[in-house]
């Protein structure tokens, strides 16, 4: 095991009717900025239950944070905090909303002009955030309990990630019921970026981490378990609480300590969703196949024992194994209705390969566990999706 | 699942080498009381590294906290405190000596005269804490990333636990080597006490849990596994490192998230251990194996689900498969050399189940995760160790 540290201060509150806590979670002095999304928390009473908790508070709102976060919404968010102030934000929505509010907790915060290339290119520090939490309604990025987010530049196509100790929530928020009338579309995603979350933090090399493995392997076991439990009954509680522990649990770290990461499906990922517009779940389930059996032998070993632990295989030798894996993965995304081929989106799998190549060689990439994904690997990756 | 909270602000620097950190996380200003134990830090060299670590500190030291530590010595520290001052609490050892230090913290603030009586007996909230950080040095107790303790009084042999989120440490510093030298008994104790501490939050009823129930079973997994290796091989780093982060993972609460607990088996252990002084991890191998025989139908599917994932068990029939469970749980700690009969420490049960029956009745207590164990059960439970 490498060495590591640990830290997440969040507050977790969790289970049926936690909504109305909020009074106990945020000083009544606050000036609270609400920030949301496309307004489903409208249609499914969240807004609503929000507001009734908040009664009495100095609230304002904004509305209108998209999929996939743009900084030209954000910077509309921070000039409403210029104007009037706020000294709390709190995210009610997916992790869009939620990445995008730690996003403009720190650029609201920040001197100069282009908070994006300070935060998002060039990873400067920024010392100060507006304190944040949230009520979380999506199982999926794990946002909720991390320092992380992504933020993309319509201007310019790019998707890139942050990380900042300050944008922690204070709280977060996790009512399963609020997931009930999620469409299908997004249970599906969000159990497939689950489903990737886990894989870039497990599937690299063997660094004796029996604990931190087998944890790992739960999350993809329970996800397979759950998945068609929710799509065959989408109000189960049981069935939607566990699918949203295990988002949670995909990204909060409690998998990572000590162990190798990878990253690199996210990173090629982000780019098919910049220049394309396709989900976050989809771009990760056409790249994390093809990356898988591009990297084989040197992901083997994790792979191998995947496949007998979360699919029962019996193969034993380890490469063998490792190619059932992967084959039960893309089968357990097709399974649940999520397409793994570029052509299911009409996306040109040569055009994408070049653009990324591109832009991978510009910036000099070298990704995966052992930096070997260089921009020709990408391009022979994405070729095969 | 249930409904939970879950909140632990601890910052864990875990690896070889990490001592060396401490100037990083202590503020310069602070004056810091250095707390430990019976003097194994200064045969180890931890004393010598922390010390290094601390040069130029304002810098007090109050050693001789002992196992199961005493409410009588914590006293001792506290009117250290009250004349010297202090305002940070550094805990220089293992479990037992940042127990002592997350009460000594609490007791320093509290006004009354009788902090014991207060914050164990009848449950007293204090307000405020000394803040407090430590280097652990024994994987047992987990003490290292919660907000408990247990403390002993001399005077009328009592062995009682508190909670406050007050006593949560700043920082734990983890580094896994310290622990090469530990005497066996001592490795040993901490290997059954961390499996027990996971069989107090696992081994109730279902709750559809899947992945806090996976999780449990990988940590006793991962601890059958690695105990022979550390008997055979006790400098192995990697073995020592996942011996250390199971015991940190067996309680902080990780596992525990949503399901139902029990704490029957460590609260009469604690009674064995205020009325005859033995080991707590010795108390736990004597009381858990006959405490699971007679609760064995209400735990019937969890201890099944153990014998078949932890012991490979094929035993299709749930209460055939929970005594499978029972025997290779006993047969585990024999294994290691932990003996689990009362017989073994020279104890009479018929006086021990006596003695411990008249202070549960006074007590009116009823334990279990369904309060069903009385103080004529712990005598049922007793009489057959």
């Amino acid at each position: 095991m490498n060495n590591f540290e640990y830290c997440c201060p969040t507050h977790v509150v969790f289970g049926k009717g936690t909504i109305s806590r909020l009074p106990e979670l945020i000083d009544k002095n606050k000036k609270v900025l609400m920030i949301y999304g496309g307004g489903s928390i409208k249609k499914n009473g969240v807004y609503d239950q929000v507001k009734k908790a908040l009664e009495g508070y100095n609230l304002i709102e904004f509305g209108g944070i998209e999929p996939n976060p743009k900084y030209e919404t954000c910077k509309k968010a921070i000039d409403l905090i210029k104007n009037e102030g706020a000294d709390f934000l709190l995210s009610v929505g997916g992790g869009s909303t939620l990445d995008a509010t730690k996003f403009i907790s720190l650029a609201a915060k920040y001197q100069g002009d282009d908070a994006y290339d300070a935060i998002m290119v060039r990873g400067e520090t920024v010392g100060d955030a507006i304190a944040l939490g949230d009520v979380i309604t999506l199982p999926a990025t794990g946002s909720e309990m991390n320092n992380g987010g992504v933020i993309s530049r319509l201007a310019t196509d790019e998707k890139l990630p942050f990380h900042s100790d300050l944008v922690y929530p204070k709280f977060s928020i996790i009512d399963p019921e609020v997931t009930y009338s999620l469409p299908t579309r997004q249970t599906i995603n969000g159990i497939v970026d689950t489903f990737v979350h886990v894989m870039e933090q497990y599937c690299t090399y063997d660094v004796n981490s029996p604990l931190q493995d087998g944890w790992a392997l739960t999350i993809l076991k329970t996800l397979t378990e759950e998945a068609p439990r929710v799509l065959a009954n989408p109000t189960d509680y049981d069935t939607r609480a566990n699918i949203f522990w295990c988002a949670t649990c995909g990204l909060n770290y409690w998998i990572a300590p000590g162990v190798v990461q990878d990253w690199s499906t996210h990173m090629i990922g982000h780019e098919l969703t910049a220049f394309y517009g396709i989900d976050h779940g989809q771009s990760l389930a056409i790249v994390m196949p093809r990356l898988l059996k591009n990297q084989k032998v040197s992901k083997a070993k994790k792979l191998a024992k995947l496949a007998r632990e979360v699919f029962g295989a019996n193969e034993p030798v380890d490469l063998k194994a490792a190619d059932i894996a992967i084959e039960k993965i893309e089968e357990f995304f097709n399974s649940i209705g999520m397409k793994t081929r570029l052509a299911d989106y009409g996306i040109d799998s040569h055009e994408a390969a070049q653009k990324i190549k591109e832009r991978f060689m510009k910036r000099n990439v070298a990704l995966g566990e052992k930096g070997t994904i260089t921009a020709d690997t990408a391009y022979d990756i994405i070729i095969e999706c």
